[in-house]
This record gives structure tokens, sequence and C-alpha cells, in this order.
């Protein structure tokens, strides 16, 4: 096997060219059966292999800088750079992160998992050396998906003003996760079809060199050409058309389906569900949302569904997509357009609805806050996979969102306990029309307790914790898909101390119901916060600090901010001291002191 | 006078053809007569003059959407929709926002400030147009300078995919606020001298019609260009080329330093200093951070200055920014590029400082978290206009900086109370290799105090509040340029209640000195923070919480989250109880309970 003696770009260097390809084919079939066994980004990896062989074999990394946009498709990358077991060893597929990461290696050389960066960073890696006077190559890869992002047009715009070597790599596969969307790719379309010939090509007009290759498979084709590029004395955008999921038919056929998945069976493609392979995936929040929002689009013609390029996250198939005509739209990877076109529609009288992983809304924070709230739309925004049981790789923590949208004015953040309160919050918000509303979906999975969400309770327009059980001395405060927590806390309480304490669903996670906590204090002298989410800006430090300066102690339980990678949501939880018996055993000890 | 009689957009229409040059001759006098009276957007108003009357012309606002990006230059769309008053009456003077502003009028349809958003709000609003089946036109006018905004580019990408009416007015008059950076802005020059008929172009690249009119200050020429236009059925760009500051020489021949002014001598062009006219403006943190910085480019040839379009708030005039040549760099209005870019730089062994004000460095939230500080890359952000002393409107307010930056892990924001601490904390940062630092110029005028910043006591690597005074039962923690206003606190506490409390200089905005927050409780039993900022999210908020679950009451001041627009500072302050007396009292209150 030429891959386990391939360990290093040096190894690939020494290779004879006709190698090259067996390389790639060894290097496909070991990304394949190690995604088949733990999962990864399938078919984002397929497609880049022979272009990452190339870039091995012409270019010198680490002293040569090589930046992967997103970074998820790093994998043919790690295996030539000393991280091969990670996919031909069966007892350590999975060890290696699935994006770039320092930690591991000099040639990742930044830790990212958002798209668009990479023009930006190799401007930088430009600029630092012309400025040390260096002279290595820097050569960023950028896939057509990440281009819509508003940061790579920054990038383009400023990579032209570099009058020195920078090599971007402009990987097109024709597909972002899910179809493309914008005029952008249309000119793409016809420079692929006319060979990089066309009259209009955005790049030039951009002030850049360009150049195009249409073997983007072809690991000789991409070695002649990279060969030419090399120590190129100004900045270049080489396009090079790749199929995605290339060399698995599964993949290739459907890359949407197949840009991220979990464990699958290699020679069929059936995508197996982890811990119990016989049995289909349990119904989530997508599901339940995309059947919400489906029915709403089709009572409704101003409903709006609204995705940056990740329909699936709020359940939009591409039947749900197409069903849903105008009223669903996919801005392509564009948080930032996101929120202001729905700004523009909650002002002229429809109801856009915004799906979005908490980590990528990040993306947004001026346009939340210039644009959607200065302007008190009406809008909603669902907030996906907020909680450390979402996606935990460092790049994509998505529990900072209390915090992020904490100091936004006009804004409602409510945050569910249960899907029943869920369903019943996003219904009322989308005939909300005093204000924008967001929902922080929980992030547990389903969780049915009819119990939480009383129907003659469905007006979320005035801030109201609801008080599921009143008791004294100690109150529970336990936000959103951490409410069921402080139910056992609670229970706990009374199980263990013989402590009767009042246990509260509070719905809102930003704003205080001040009447609320003035009362509190009568009948109690604890209180104990807990949420899915960092304590820095949190919701737990606000009750704390409308409680400061009243005689009731407070004691917030959450997450210390960080970027804890690919972590055990159980152990974090450990370590910042949220097991049921630790906070239940701090709230006595306060109360006793 | 024409203008006096034309005071709504069917009065534009009335007049005959002939008097629209002569009603653009009367708006630009009283955009200069106000302006120079009371300051404003001088040289972007000047420019638009000619567009804005055609716009009114021939469009039929409000049932036609007519959408200014950044709306600075909005005055004589404000004189045409019912507030002429505010530029001809000089008792109302600057009576009307500077900015768009629904409150004012039906023909402002956002409030906006910020810069880039008017292409995705003209997509909002022509896709409700449609799904309410209406057929009114919509119209986005767009400088030049915002087109850099990646925000800009994703509304462009997403235009081009809109099949109705949609006029994108592209308001070329070659300059941001200082020059233009990019790739871009050399098809757009290409684009002025062929024409508009040269092969490359960015536009047509991005799948959009394309039409263009060279004279951009010709009203009757752009009149029947968008007659032609109106009602037209798909998107279309349509680029104008104007002069900024048109009309007046001063501001035609400097635009830069005529982009936004306080009152001027408008036979002379000289600029008055607000209250004494015959006084050279007063030295400000921009000159000494101008010079610090050009001498520690001098110094060191890995420092390097960024800007995202505004040089002069971080000091840098056209005369150190050619001095510094490479080690300074403009990458316009693009803070998301700027802090990917410096990201890089920084891991690269360089020194970037980006100087950018509170309200713009939102637009790059995520790059702080997702390139930034995950990547823990040691580069400086200055902070500046942190303030509620800062621009006082609504859509520029930049004292929600705490709050968003609060959750950022592995940063240290550092608050310097006065000038001499500022600048030991830049120079230190410069050097500092292991996290990110950001820093919050202080916003209320360079303040003095030497004593505060004591000359073997410039490490800020550990946190560590700095006790300028040693008291007991209460401690003022004033963090910042509101150092001086808890020492007021602290003084009266001693002068009318006989309490000699401790007085704190904490220094960091984000973090907890938690040994000294420990320590209080010995001899503490009230604790006051004062901060120039939002509560939700703030730096008090933290020490409440911490001090939370401790016998030490905590009172924490500051502004109660909100959009106040054109407000009196000082009575900002009071409405938040932040005056003297009300801050002691609360003290005592608290004390006595």
């Amino acid at each position: 096997m030429l891959l386990t003696q391939t360990t290093t770009p040096e190894d690939v260097k020494a290779l004879d060219r006709a190698e090259l390809p067996l390389l790639c084919g060894e290097i496909r079939h070991a990304i394949l059966e190690s995604s088949a066994a733990v999962g990864g980004h399938v078919a984002p990896n397929l497609g880049v292999v022979e272009l990452t062989v190339a870039l091995h074999r012409v270019f010198n990394s680490p002293i040569d800088k090589i930046v992967f946009d997103v970074s998820h498709q790093t994998y043919a990358h790690k295996a030539l750079t000393g991280r091969a077991y990670t996919y031909i060893d069966p007892e350590r597929f999975g060890e290696a992160s699935g994006f770039a990461n320092p930690d591991e290696s000099e040639h990742d050389l930044f830790a990212m998992g958002h798209t668009s960066t990479s023009v930006s960073l190799g401007c930088g890696l430009a600029h630092a050396r012309d400025l040390a006077g260096d002279s290595y190559n820097v050569i960023t890869i950028i896939g057509d998906g990440s281009l819509s992002g508003g940061l790579a047009f920054e990038g383009f715009n400023n990579a032209a003003e570099l009058d020195s070597n920078l090599i971007i790599i402009v990987n097109d596969n024709d597909q972002s996760i899910a179809e493309n969307h914008g005029g952008l790719y249309r000119n793409l379309a016809e420079l692929r079809t006319s060979n990089g010939t066309c009259e209009r090509n955005v790049f030039r007009a951009m002030g850049l060199d360009y150049r195009y290759l249409d073997a983007g498979n072809d690991v000789l084709a991409l070695v002649d050409t990279l060969q030419e590029l090399r120590n190129i004395d100004h900045p270049i955008v080489l396009h090079v058309s790749t199929a995605k999921g290339k060399g698995f038919e599964p993949a290739q056929s459907d890359p949407e389906r197949w840009h991220h998945v979990g464990p699958f069976d290699m020679a069929t493609g059936r995508k197996l569900c982890p811990g119990h392979p016989s049995e289909p995936a349990p119904r989530t929040y997508a599901d339940i949302t995309g059947e919400a929002l489906s029915a709403a689009i089709e009572r409704d013609p101003q409903v709006v569904g609204i995705t940056a390029a990740t329909p699936y996250i709020m359940g939009f198939t591409p039947e749900l997509r197409a069903a849903a005509g105008k009223q669903f739209v996919d801005v392509g990877i564009a948080e930032e357009h996101a929120v202001t076109f729905a700004t523009a529609l909650a002002r002229s009288g429809a109801k856009p609805v915004f799906g979005v992983y908490g980590t990528f809304l990040q993306r947004a924070y001026d346009e939340l806050w210039h644009d959607l709230c200065l302007n008190d739309a009406p809008a909603t925004i669902l907030v996906f996979g907020a909680s450390i049981f979402g996606t935990t790789s460092e790049t994509h923590l998505s529990f900072f969102d209390i915090s992020m949208l904490g100091g936004l004015p006009n804004m409602h953040y409510l945050a569910p306990a249960c899907m029943e309160e869920y369903l019943s919050m996003l219904s009322w918000s989308l005939d909300h029309r005093e204000h924008p509303v967001a929902i922080r979906v929980p992030g547990i999975g389903l969780v049915s307790r009819p119990d939480l969400a009383p129907a003659e309770d469905t007006d979320y327009s005035t801030v109201r914790y609801n008080v599921v059980r009143q008791g004294r001395d100690v109150a529970v405060l336990a936000l959103g898909d951490f409410f069921e927590l402080g139910e056992r806390v609670a229970n706990r309480l009374t199980a263990e101390y013989g402590i009767e304490a009042t246990l509260v669903n509070p719905r809102f996670a930003t704003e205080l119901n001040r009447e609320f906590l003035d009362s509190l204090a009568a009948e109690h002298r604890v209180v104990v916060t807990l949420e899915d989410g960092i304590l820095d800006g949190g919701w737990g430090e606000r009750v704390a600090c409308y409680l400061a300066c009243t005689p009731v102690r407070t004691r917030t339980f959450g997450i210390a901010k960080g970027f804890p990678d690919r972590y055990d949501p159980n152990e974090l939880l450990a370590q910042n001291g949220m097991t049921v018996e630790n906070m239940a055993a701090e709230a006595v000890r306060l109360l006793n002191e």
C-alpha cells in the first residue's frame, strides 16, 4: 500500500509520477472506509483527493503555506501530513479532528470550520511574508459554495491589491451543501462550459489574473498546472472543476445528502443509525419544523422560510422546498444577507422565518443589531444546535448564542423546554407583528412534555416565567432544554434534603420577569439557574445581577467560556459542576451559609 | 425660492422640466448653509442632489420604494419629503436626523447608518412585493465605497436570482470616506473611462443587467434614464458617475476631510471648532494613537496598522499613511476581512493593530470568534468611540462593545482610564504574543492622569484590578473612562456620608480578578460598579454575578439596552441613575438595608 509509506509531503514528492493516481485511489478508499465506520464529510473530501496530492507534490508545506477554506475537506491533506492512521487504522478511525487543527500538525495553519475565510487568511499570510522579506508560496483553496459569503468577496477584492505571490484555487464542484444560489454561479457555469474563456469573468472583473483547469480530478494535469503557477509573482485565481463525491456513486449522485453523514454501508450506501443500525433515524426538531412551516406556508402566502445553504436543518427537504415555491428562499452561504433580507420582508408585511445554526448566525451579528433590531422588524429566527449537545467541534460550538443575542434591544429570545412549547412559540411568532423573535430550538432531541405547554398559555408578548412547581427556600430556574435537568435538581432537593424547591421554566432567554424575581425574595433565600450555554453574558448572569442587590443568594450554572474540542457533553457538564448531585448540594450549602 | 414650495415628491413632478436644475441649486445651497451652521455629511450629500431630485421626479415614493445605503446622503431626499425646514430655517437647522428615519417620514423605509445593506433590503422589498402580487418599483442606491462590504456582494449575488423589478443605482464618486481599496475599484474606473462599455464588468459577471450614465450630476439626463428604467421587469444596475462634494470647491477637492464635518465658514471652507470658533481643535485619542503607532511602525517592521476605510479615527492622516508604506493597510469598508487578515498576520509573527469604531466592529463578530479568538492570534484591536459620549445617532451607538466581546474566549479587553494608561496598554499589546488584545479607547476626550498609570505597572497579561484607594464598607469599581465618575462617587461618599470607600480602576472590561473580588468580602458589604456601556452582558453584570452567592450586595450602573437617538449623554446618564448623588445614595441605602 502506497499510503502507508507516504506519510509526509516529502514522500509524495519522492513517488514516481505514475504512482500518483494509485495514491489517490488508496486515499479515496481509506476516506470511504473510515467514514463508513465513524461518519464524516464524505462528498467534499472525495472531490479534492487529486488536488490535495498535487498540492503536496508541487509545494513545500509548511514553508509554502496552504490554507483550506472551511477545512472539512482536509482528510487527504491530513493523510499526507502524518495522520494517515485516522483513515487506515480501524482502531484509530476518527482520531484526528474533522477540521484543520494546528495542535495536530504544523501543516494545519489555522483551526477553522466556518466558510469563506481562506482568501482573507491568504492575504494576511502573503502580507506577513512580504513584510518579513520572505518568498514562499501562499496557496488558498476555496469551494464554490463558500464564494457566496461576503467575507470571501472582501478577500478577493483585497487580494487584487497584492503585488506578490498568492494562488487562490477555486474548487468548483457546482454544489454548495445544497444547490448553489446567486448570479455568481451562472458565471461559474459559463466559465466551466467555455473552458474558462467566456467574456464575463467575475474574477478578472475584480482585478485578478485567472486560469481554468477542467480536469480537476486528474492528478497529473493538476501537478502540471500547479507547477506552472509555483512562484508566480502576483495573485492568480486557478479555477478547477471537480466532482463532489468523486468515486462513490451514492455521494456523487446525491452530494447534498452525502455532504456530511454518519456511519453507512459502503457496499450499498445505506446510512446506518449509530447504535441502532437496523432502525430508522428518530424524529428531530428539524422534522417538526419542516412540517409546521410547510403547513404555515400552505395556509398563509406571507410566510417565507429562509435558509443560508442549510435547508435540511429546518427540515426542508428538496420536496418541501419545491412545494413552497417562492415561499422558501435559499440565499446560499450568506447569513448577513439572510437577516437583512428578512428585515425588509418583515417590514413589508411578510412573515419571514430564518432557520440557522447558532454558530453561523454569528456572521450576522451586525445585521441583527443594525437591520433587524434597530428597525424592530417582526421576523423570526430559529436558532438550531444551540446546545452543548450540538456539534462538539471547537469550530462549530453553538452555545454562545444567548451571550451574543442578549445585548440586542427589541428582540425576544424564547427558549422552549419541549417540543409542544416550541411549536406553540413558533406558531405565535409567525403572527406576532411587534418585535423580532428568535427561538432557541432545543438541542437535546425531541422531548414531549405537554404539561409544560398549556393550551391556554400561548402568548409570549410579555415576559413571564412559568412556575411549574411552587415551593420555598430554594428556587430552581432551568432554561430551555435544561428544564428537565433542573427538574431533577429540584427532585433531588426534596428526596435528599427535604426541601420543596420552587421549579421554574423561564421561557425567555435574555429578558427578566422582574415582578416574579421581586416576589421570590419573600419565601426564597437561594436561587439556582441552569442554562445550556456559556455563563459570560448568559441568562443566569442577568438573573444573578438583578438579585445581587437583594439578600437572595444566586448560583448560576452554565459553561465556562472557552473552545472545548470534541468533548463529551456529559463530561463538560461535570467539569462545570452541573451534575444533579453537585447542583443540589450547592443550593443546600448556600441555604445553610 | 422653489424649495419652499417643493415639499413633496408630487411637487417635484409638478415643476417645469427647466426648473429642475434650479431646484438642485437651491437644495445644494441649503445643504451647505445648514451644514456650515451645525455640521453634517457635506461631501456625500452634495454629490447626490441631482440623483435625488430625478428619483422623486420619476418614481412615486412611498408606493415605489427607495432605499439609500448608509443614508447619510439623504438630505436632498429629506428636503423633498416634507423636511426642508431642517436645511432652510436657521431656527430648525439639524432638527431632522442625519440618517433615514421611519419615525420622521413614510418615505424613509428603514433606520440605517451602516453601509452595504441596501441591496439586501431591496431584495427583501422586491420579494415581499412579489409575494403580495404588487407591481411597484424598488430602487436601491449604493455608493461605490459601500460596494467593498461583503454584505453588498451577498446582496448583488442574490439580486441576480430575482425575476422581477429591482433597480440598483451604483452612485460612483470614486471615493470611499478615504480613497477606495480593492480590485473592484479598478473595474469601476475602467467602466467609467469606457463609458460602461469595457469587457470586464463585475456586475454583468454576477448575472445582472447593466447600464452606465456618466452624467450623474445632470438632473435632466438622470430623469431621462430613470424614466426608461421605470417598471423594468428584471434587476438592473444603473452605474452613475457623480462628484462627491459637487458645487463646493473645498469639499470637491478634499472629499475625505469633507466627508463629515462640524461647523465651517462657507466662504473660506475653514472649519470651526464648536464653542470656540477661533481656536484649533483639541488633541484627541486619534492623534496620540497615530503618533504612537507611527513611531512603532518606524521602530519595528512587523507592526502593521489596519483600517477599514476610516484611517482618521486612529490618527492616520494621508501623510502618516504614506510614511508607513506597506505597514499601513486600508482594506476598504470590509471589517470582516480586516479581522481575518489580522489573524493571519498575527499568526505569522507580524503585529497587526486594527483600529475601528465599536459600532462597525459588530460586522466582524464571527471573525473575532472563529478566526481571531479560536486561533488565539495576538493581534490588537483598538475600539474607538465606545462610549455614550461617542456618536449619539441610534444607527451608530458604540457602547454595546463589552456585551459583544464579553463572550469571546481567549481575548483580553482592556479599558484604560486615562491617556497614559492607554498608551501603556497599547505599547504592551504590540509586544504581547499570547492572546488577542482589544483596547477600549476612552470616549470622553483626552484625560491625563499619570497617577493611574504607574511606570512600574505595565504588564497586563494577568487580570489584576488596580486599587487606587483602599477603604472599607463600600467599594466603587469604575471601569475605563468612567473611572473619574466613580472617583466622584467615592469622594461624595466620604464628604456626605463619612464613608471611606475603596476605589478601583478595574482595567479589564470582560474578565474578573477573582482573588480581588474574594478578598473584598472581608471588609466590604456593598460593591458599586460603573461602566460606559449597556448593562446587559456588560462588565458589572459579571462582577455582580460572581458576588451574587456571597453576602456582598452589588449594584451595577450602566445603560439600559435600547436605541436612544440623538440623546444628550448627561441626560442619558441621569435616566439610568448615574448621577454622582444617586449612585452614592444607592450605595448608602444598600449599606443600611
